[in-house]
């Protein structure tokens, strides 16, 4: 059913594209993306021939931060830091480079889920859309730059957030795939998707970009749907292709094989002995 | 009494100074810092002629990290961010150069500080040292690092907030003041000098650096010594050679004002009436 091998890659590219993601997103305050990547290539520094090069940034660090905006920006990002969401985005209210603009969005959304988490008085809550309604601002806001096509990767990923959180999941399905369709190594994006991926059928249907990010999560995927077989085959053919010290893989390939043993709990006794024979 | 004016200073070096910290503090996860030298910064911007410049960043973003130890330090700092401090610390272990180095201290050092605090049942206990017992076995190791005289400013700033934490606060007060030496821009070294301070005779014996930051340091102490009217002065000063719009200065001056009229209180009401003739 699945035919997604990764082939061949050169794993100098691979660790040039996760330092490049690395850097986009520690620029955004992305910490778990920077993690999830950080990780990845963690496991691959132990491969041999890909030794950190000396090369492993972009030419400009400072990419997508007008010079003009630059003290706002950095002002902006240590308040980020801080936890100081409101101020975050106050300071970055007139920018328009990509990355001050980006901080400017996504401190907003994180100062309104920090006040919802703060003033949660039940857990029971906790899941629920209705504390969520003052999304709507925002989101009027995104869909103004997305109706005039102004928007990078990294707002793509916080609108499909914001729709997701509001409980539009079948407008935020496109806009993750338009999101890592411009930045492949957004992890943030694939990792929202993913939930709303409720069978093999509609994992099928989605249209990812040609990339060795798109194994990964096609294998994660099939283990969430509990594909256990052609989930862990993508994952073998992943350590194949050189992931082979990489935490994130083994640890699904570990979920694959606990899940295909959970399995039998639910099958009538014969047939459980079936599968053992 | 005070004669510590500032005179007159580049205010493009100044800036020159501010990336510079913050670029190393950004590496080492001193969020304060960065906080406190980007409004600085901020206030600076509106100042004529003083315009972000395109040679805002040392020339290797990655100085003080070694090249073999770059995927450790990427991955250790990613936990960091996340504030998952034990892993942080374990990723660094082995590494040399400074900067890994310091993110490995530093980690373990808010690792113990999280668990204290998630482990304080009483909010008196909150500031009690008897909590801290278990910092002497990175006080043992900072101190054998001293030894060595192999410490940078950022090493000294934590071995002085360890002092302070076990109350050996005559050891900290020599420490702070060398990583002052090695790095004028580390305000957190300042910071946790500042309340070490208690009287002016103290303040005056204490070798600083010939720095801007130092005026800066000096008129906020005297500010906190209630010697408000000099540290007044001094911030006139600071606002006349270029300072006029950073907020930490005018904040302190409305301290310091504050201060003034707040002593009124504590004084027979014909000194009181005396006051305003």
């Amino acid at each position: 059913m699945i035919d997604e091998s990764i082939g061949t890659v050169d794993l100098a590219d691979v660790k040039q594209d996760i330092y490049h993601g690395i850097a986009e997103c520690n620029k955004r305050g992305l910490i778990h993306s920077v993690k999830w990547l950080a990780e990845l290539n963690y496991g691959l520094t132990k491969t041999e021939g890909t030794t950190a090069s000396s090369s492993k940034f972009p030419s400009n660090p400072n990419e997508g931060i007008a010079e003009n905006e630059y003290d706002q920006y950095c002002l902006a990002k240590s308040y980020f830091d801080c936890r100081e969401y409101d101020r975050s985005a106050y300071f970055t209210q007139n920018c328009e480079s990509p990355v001050p603009q980006f901080l400017h969005f996504y401190a907003i959304y994180m100062a309104k889920e920090k006040r919802r988490l703060e003033n949660l008085t039940d857990a029971v809550n906790f899941n629920q859309s209705g504390n969520c309604k003052d999304l709507n601002d925002l989101l009027g806001t995104l869909k103004v730059l997305y109706a005039q096509r102004n928007m990078d990767a990294y707002l793509l990923y916080l609108m499909g957030v914001v729709y997701k959180k509001v409980e539009l999941n079948n407008l935020a399905i496109p806009i993750f795939i338009e999101s890592i369709h411009l930045e492949p190594t957004l992890w943030s994006s694939w990792i929202e998707l993913a939930p709303l991926i409720t069978d093999s059928a509609k994992l099928m249907s989605l249209n990812f970009p040609s990339h060795w990010m798109k194994p990964i999560f096609m294998a994660r995927t099939l283990v969430q749907l509990s594909l256990n077989d052609e989930g862990f085959k993508m994952f073998e053919d992943l350590q194949a292709a050189g992931f082979k010290d990489c935490v994130f893989i083994t640890s699904q390939m570990a979920i694959a094989n606990h899940n295909k043993r959970s399995i039998f709990y639910f099958l009538p006794s014969n047939s459980r002995f079936l599968n053992f024979s």
